[in-house]
Order: structure tokens, then C-alpha cells, then sequence
């Protein structure tokens, strides 16, 4: 049976950014923490939707056509195929809701690309 | 393209309690809202394991041999075929990842099972 997951203490544990950390599976599917600073890679992933939830601080989700601010308590779906790139002017934490074993990078391969990992 | 959610707004939106309101969909699976006040009923999911992140407020997670309070900042996943019941002794806000069309009250049928809803 699994735990309970704290987000502030879970988030307590790591300090680099752009590497999500697992925190919990279930139907195939994984919860992951990140820290957003800088901007990141524009990439897509071509089989999973991904869904972004800002948990403290707040980002931008750039799309080719616009760009959308994320802001505490808010979420949103980036569908699969759609090229984004999130860019934080300063630390947000970010849970993210994704297929098991999705790359951050998605279809990109640079120095950003970080496998999975256990917090 | 989804838009981005604000959960705050979408909890404003309705005040019934146990009535998940779907407000996101990603990889086969939802994203739910839902309001909680006294006590669920007993039951479990066959084939779908159940993630709850409490948004606003507190409640406990019932096992048949355990308890787990949530505060909020706090998930829990109830795996697939595990008898739960959610209990609040004062109203609280979660949010929900479960498998598209994941009933409510899963294998009963009583008078809190409901259809799931748009918000």
C-alpha cells in the first residue's frame, strides 16, 4: 500500500531543476516533481499528454502561437504531439502527471535530457 | 489546445459534495474535482487505481485496518482493489486522477453514486 505524499517535504529534498523526481505511479502513469528555473527545450512528446500543476511560484508555457502563465493552483494539459517549452523567470514547483517513463525532453536529446529519478 | 485550469475558480463553481466534476482529460485517464463532507461509503475500484490530492482543507482516508489523515499539500494513491472510505469532518477540496468513467462509488451503487459531471 502506498503512502501519503507531503509536496513541500518532498520538494525540501531535492534543489537542482528540470529533473523530475517520482513520487507516485498508478494506471501506468506517474506523478513527478520538478523545479522550473530558466527557460527549458522546446520539444513535444509524440505519445503522451502531459499535465502541468503549479504547486508554488509560477511559470509560462510557451506554444509556437502564444504562451500561457501558469500561476499557483493552476493546472494545464499539453496534448501530445504539441511543441512547448516552459520557461520559470523564477523557482516554481511543478507537479507533473505523465505516462511512466516519458522523457522530459520529449523528442529531444541535449544536455537538459535527465532520466528518471526517486526523491 | 486545453486551456489552463484554475482550481480555485472551478471549486467556485459548484457547492455539492461527492459529485466529481471532470475538468480535465490526459492519456485515458481524468482529472477531477470534487467537494467532501461527512462520511463516503465503503468500496473499491476493480480496475482503477485512485489518486487524491487535497486542494483545500483535511480528511481521512479509511482502510479496513488503517487510517491516513490528508492534509492539504498531501496525495495519496489507493491502489486498484483496495476497500476505502474517504470521511470529512469538514468540508474539503481534492482533486482526482482515475481512469476515464471511474465511478464514483465503484463496485456499489447506492445513493451517492454519481454520474461524473462537467463543471
Amino acid at each position: 500500500m502506498a503512502e501519503k505524499v507531503n509536496l513541500e517535504e518532498k520538494f525540501s529534498l531535492f534543489g537542482e531543476h528540470w529533473r523530475p523526481k517520482v513520487v507516485g505511479e498508478l494506471n501506468g502513469q506517474e506523478v513527478k516533481l520538478v523545479k522550473l528555473l530558466g527557460p527549458f527545450t522546446w520539444h513535444h512528446h509524440e505519445d503522451a499528454d502531459e499535465l502541468f500543476l503549479v504547486v508554488k511560484g509560477r511559470f509560462r508555457m510557451e506554444f509556437r502561437e502564444r504562451q500561457v502563465w501558469l500561476e499557483e493552483g493552476e493546472l494545464m494539459v499539453v496534448p501530445r504531439g504539441v511543441e512547448h517549452r516552459p520557461v520559470a523567470d523564477e523557482e516554481a514547483h511543478v507537479l507533473l502527471f505523465e505516462p511512466s517513463g516519458t522523457l522530459n525532453t520529449g523528442n529531444v536529446r541535449n544536455e537538459l535530457t535527465a532520466p528518471e529519478a526517486q526523491v
